[in-house]
């Protein structure tokens, strides 16, 4: 096991009828003047933002309002955002709605308090200083309401990149699995598999003896397995909603990925897809995580055991190992099939022919990137490949 | 999937060689006087108690200290550190060693603002305020470095009581896994009893479709049935050390125990014993931990045949699934047995002449204690009974 920090100090306010409390805790936390961030118009129309409204109006907090947030939130109405924050004395962000709106809040809380163009944080810069960000999640996926991460796609190229500092940990992010009902079973899907690709980027590692975080992963995935189907057969199902709702926290925490080497290759090769075609994070993941991991399961055949029959429920294969590890794979892109996600270019949407440009975009050049196993260009061409085509 | 808070706040510092950021972590939450908490001399004699009062002076801290805390840690000690902290203008204070060590520095960090007896918070009186706390952790076991929990033993009748609140949870947490490379055998499979035992009290709830917290209680106990055993064979084994002192943590933060009811009987008979004997509490839990489970096993018989073929590997036996669940807690004690561990009353060193007294200082009456099987004083004192009988 690496040496590793581990701080997640989010209060999580999780359960039925908990938006009510957003008032109390913005107060609790410092804040004064609030920014309410928001999506497209269900948030407004499903009640959710009157019910913020009216919860900040009796805790005695003003507030004003920035909706439009984007699925692969854009810098553009981040600068408005900021530019609102400042003319406005807003001292405290909340975000109501899922990972984009979040990632959005985070973007707008760097960019009030420095004097800079907030985009420098994404293109490397350590975040120095933020407003503090809290949210009302109403999408189980991203673990933003959990994560001191942030993902912002550059309109002028759409270039998608990331940052990431503890000062983005929300202060607390209130969690109502109701909220997320009303989700179309695509958008659930997409949500999951966002949630069991931050569980395999943190897996498949080279740091050996790791066995807590490994079980901690397992028991996120075994989880996911468990649960998504039934709420793809009944989206009210509230203990299936609950379950996979709190399963996406712990696995954007990162408390079942300390003390390891981490992947994050395939969020690398996925950030392309979705900023060239702007498709679903999640419905990328499902085409990018099955193929990396038919590219890269050789450099370790014996951890992708431990997954087949861990986690897939697999018969470890004694005599051929690989047959094991294949297998487990295989199970996996049936298992994205079966709740509805596409498994290759043509069901994504994606074309093959866009390749070259995907990896330019990729930006690796003569390098490699690091992580599980590194990769090149020539690697990199090879997974969208196998992307391409896979079938089950 | 009952509704919940989850706020676990501390910064945990693991690895290698981190007790030498004791002074950077004490100044960056705030602290300018500490008082430097110990047990017997074994903290100064390997150098560590001198290791962390060079980081503080390096840092520019100022401190006083306070050795002498003993297993089991008692109110009178407890009144001594508030009384020197107040003559000393302590503002934070720093536990350096165990359970034990943690829970008196909690005690004393409520009793130095309190006006009245901090004995008060063991009695049932909410925690209003408390100075800060952090912690040098030297044995993977009580998981006070992470919990808001604190178990105080009043020397007045061996009374052992314990308070909880978010305000006792730790600014931060120095977990080095060498450090506990020097335990005993039996303390540190004491330790790992606790851990393990900590999980089993969250396992068994009546609440029902909790899949996600049932998947992370089982990462933790298969954590332990692995790396305990590489431990007591190899006390220098760093690698099982890291593993066990993490999910040490993770079993006690509450995140495999939020949204669902929990037990906790287990820890109230087996405190009756460690309060009457002076036993180490692991090795009380030992015993009492299988013999509660084999007499609340009828009230879910399936809860228990998830726990034997999840946890314990046993093939389910579809046409006596009772069996299944006797044949899991079979292998949990004998687990236990495997490490070191008493299971029976002799080899604790308790008597069974003394159940009434024990069921007496529990103090039941006519009542009945709630979790997972409500009991009352006879069953009670069944369960002692079978405790004081256990073999394999």
């Amino acid at each position: 096991m690496e040496n590793f920090n581990f701080y997640s100090p989010t209060e999580f306010v999780f359960g039925k009828d908990r938006a009510v409390e957003a008032g109390h805790f913005v107060k609790k936390y410092g804040g004064s003047k609030v920014l309410i961030h928001y999506g497209g118009g269900s948030a407004v129309k499903s009640g959710l933002i009157g019910k913020v409204k009216k919860s900040l109006d009796e805790a005695g907090v003003k507030y004003c309002e920035l909706g439009g947030v984007q699925p692969n939130p854009r810098d553009t109405l981040v600068y408005k955002g900021i530019d609102l924050c400042r003319a406005e004395g807003v001292d405290f962000i909340l975000a109501v709605g899922g990972g984009s709106v979040i990632d959005s809040a985070k973007a707008i809380a760097i960019g009030v308090p420095y004097d800079g163009d907030f985009w420098d944080m994404y293109s490397g810069k350590p975040v120095g200083k933020a407003l503090p960000v809290a949210t009302v999640l109403t999408i189980a996926a991203a673990g933003s309401e959990g994560s001191g991460d942030s993902v912002i796609t550059k309109e002028d190229g759409m270039l998608k990149r990331g940052t990431g500092s503890d000062l983005l940990r929300p202060k607390f992010s209130i969690m109502e699995p109701t909220l997320t009902q009303t989700l179309p079973a695509y958008q659930t899907a997409c949500g999951a598999t966002d949630i069991m690709a931050h569980v395999f980027e943190r897996y498949f590692t080279n740091t050996t003896e790791v066995e807590i975080t490994d079980r901690l992963c397992e028991a996120v995935l075994l989880t996911m397995i468990k649960e998504t189907p039934r709420v793809i057969a009944d989206p009210d199902n509230y203990e299936a909603r609950a379950n996979i709702m709190w399963a996406g926290t712990v696995a954007h925490t990162n408390i079942c990925g300390v003390g390891r080497q981490q992947d994050w290759n395939s969020h690398g090769l996925e950030h392309e897809l979705s900023g060239l075609y702007d498709v679903a994070h999640g419905a990328g993941l499902a085409v990018i995580m099955p193929a990396w991991m038919e590219y890269v399961h050789k450099h370790n055949v014996m951890r992708f055991c431990q997954m087949a029959t861990r986690v897939f429920g697999c018969q470890m294969n004694f005599e051929d190992p690989e047959a094991t590890a294949l297998e487990g794979i295989h199970r996996f892109r049936a298992f994205l099939k079966s709740i509805g996600m596409p498994i290759n270019f043509t069901e994504l949407g994606a074309r093959e022919e866009d390749i070259p440009a995907l990896v330019e975009k990729f930006g690796i050049g003569d390098g490699r990137t690091g992580g599980f196993m590194q990769l090149d260009a020539h690697d990199i061409t090879e997974i969208y490949k196998i992307a391409a085509h896979a079938s089950l």
